[in-house]
């Protein structure tokens, strides 16, 4: 599958007194470029949830923070998904600028889809399998 | 009623590039006072939500900022209620230090009380009334 | 001067488990778009800080939420600016699916103009002022 | 090194619309537990960078999310520390209600400890590796 590219402006509510931004936000930046992906299917995860009852949750993240991104940089997220029965795997990267622009951080994240209800494993939606084949 | 106040530290979460509180931020250790003060009268919000189909939405709010908070303040904020017939009206403000530090915001907050799932103005609970008469 | 409107999705990080935005979170909305009015004029922060010594702090906030939004919404935030001699004062609105969407939040904020390092009040720079005129 | 653990009430700004912690946000729950770790061996970070020009960056997360927390759980947070060169090394769980309650978020967090300035790798201080020796 062609990995999906996202643009994200750094503003103050994503930095730090360490003059960068905060570890944790990456990772808002990095769900932002999975829901376009998600958005780009066709799926809209407020109508999956409400119309079929299934929801993903987020099973393990593994990042690697090579660079700091700092107030006003233009950020350049990746997202190149793997499918599994009733899993995503998502290879992540940003860089800064440009998308072969400087590597900031490198991600790995695991992505389990659950019935919304019981929050018991669930698989992929077959129309999902289908497009991403 | 007697206030209650509420304390909170600031952490990198809290803060930006400024080097100072994300202005945002505030409204975060406001409402954790609100929820305490709540919760000191034996109500928690998510058994509200499940149990009485009940929820607080906030419908205006006036923050004047005096003074930045930096990374490792510890916060005072105090919360002041009057009870309306279907909403809550708080006066609340953020010290610096101790009870009587220095003024850092001072702020009013109004929440209604609604149905959980008309959104559709509620009387406040029975309960609530008595205990803060 | 003509209101500038950027847009915002809202994404899983905005949402509270009210299923709505979250409160405090509106206002990083109306952030961004003062931010993006700055922008087009010319001025980044991260470089006004840095090369003129200068920043823009918060004095003042009045929002009244009217609609909640929610998660998948794309969110519209208009920005009109006022300038005065040290401070800038705006009148915000969030409307959500186009430029005259539903109302959601009515906002305004006072920003003062500051020097970096000793906090103290301080005039726009000339050239916001003229661009403006 | 005995491991600190730190509390933390989960309040809406750390929910989302699926009705669970936000999956960043945990990492803030975690970096409260550090911080406070670094706290309790007489070690501030805004004290560090203006009086040290030192400060810790984040280098690598490694974190399975096993359940979810929920608003209003009272989460107890673990941090036991591996003290290297110029790096720290956190093994941290949160768990929910007591300190054996149970496992949410099993983690990995590496820290750096890099110059305010050069951002380049310094030596921990002194204090801190006979402190925890």
């Amino acid at each position: 599958m062609k990995p999906l590219v996202w643009q994200a402006r750094v503003y103050f509510e994503d930095t730090d007194s360490g003059n960068v931004v905060y570890y944790a936000n990456y990772l808002k930046f990095l769900e932002r470029a999975r829901t376009e992906w998600l958005r780009s299917l066709g799926f809209q995860q407020n109508a999956l949830m409400k119309d079929h009852g299934m929801m993903f949750a987020v099973v393990s993240v593994r990042a690697d923070y090579l660079k700091p991104a700092r107030l006003d940089d233009l950020l350049f997220i990746s997202c190149e998904p793997q499918l599994q029965r009733a899993s995503l795997h998502f290879k992540q990267q940003i860089r800064r600028g440009s998308e072969d622009g400087e590597l900031l951080l490198d991600a790995e994240i695991r992505v389990a889809c659950l019935d919304a209800n019981s929050f018991k494993p669930r698989r992929l939606p077959a129309q999902m399998i289908q497009e991403t084949a």
